[in-house]
């Protein structure tokens, strides 16, 4: 593994768990969600994310990028969305945790505009307590 | 597969191949390269490429994204690379001719500034002659 990359070793491996939607304009349900952090040996790390429904497995929505750690736990990361949308987030690791939030968005034509969008993610791993904590906010930004 | 992108069906699979690296700062060398498109039903593609050295298959360039038929022939492409570019081609498909170029790139703030990015690609396919062309353009954009 790349040096820089060690301080973000915690993530690599492949995450499985349900998650849960919502929004005033559907119906809520559950989902499936599998995010897998790899590397081959080069300072970032490949990241991807699927989701697919519950029970018939259908897929919804994925994700695609590269996580950069810079200096002094500074990260970045760039993601591409099939919706679409590109996303530039910046922000550091501290310990366990990761704290990002969107720098710029690009969204081609026919992106469907997205005016906010946050997240909060926590996770706890066999052994830790409730540490790793993932936030991002996403402003509109005109195509 | 979903009617959207049955026009680019046939870009569907692993391509793999070898090509072949120069520039002015750098010694040439031979490049593996393999190009992935793949479909989960949805009206995209999801695109991943990456290139590995000759012979040692140390892994060198790669990037992931997704391909959007969109009306008419209209295709837009969103991709990241690992060296914090994000890319937003727009383009056209006709037959199996894809005219892409670039419209706007973000890049974080330690990637490398690239000046001017062109490259273009023509294959040929069994029982066809040389009728595939991917070309792209991409211009300095400030971080």
């Amino acid at each position: 593994m790349h040096p820089a990359v060690a301080p973000l070793a915690f993530l690599l491996g492949t995450w499985r768990g349900e998650g849960r939607r919502d929004y005033p304009t559907i119906e809520p349900f559950a989902y499936q969600e599998e995010t897998v952090f790899a590397h081959v040996g080069k300072p970032f790390f490949s990241y991807a994310q699927r989701t697919r429904a519950v029970p018939d497995e259908a897929p919804l929505h994925g994700e695609t990028g590269y996580l950069r750690p810079t200096s002094g736990g500074a990260l970045e990361l760039v993601i591409a969305h099939p919706t679409g949308i590109l996303e530039l987030d910046l922000g550091h690791v501290d310990g366990t945790t990761l704290a990002l939030r969107s720098d710029r968005v690009l969204c081609t034509p026919t992106a469907k505009e997205v005016v906010e969008l946050r997240y909060v993610l926590d996770m706890a791993a066999v052994g830790q307590p409730l540490t790793f904590h993932l936030e991002a906010t996403l402003r509109r930004v005109r195509a």
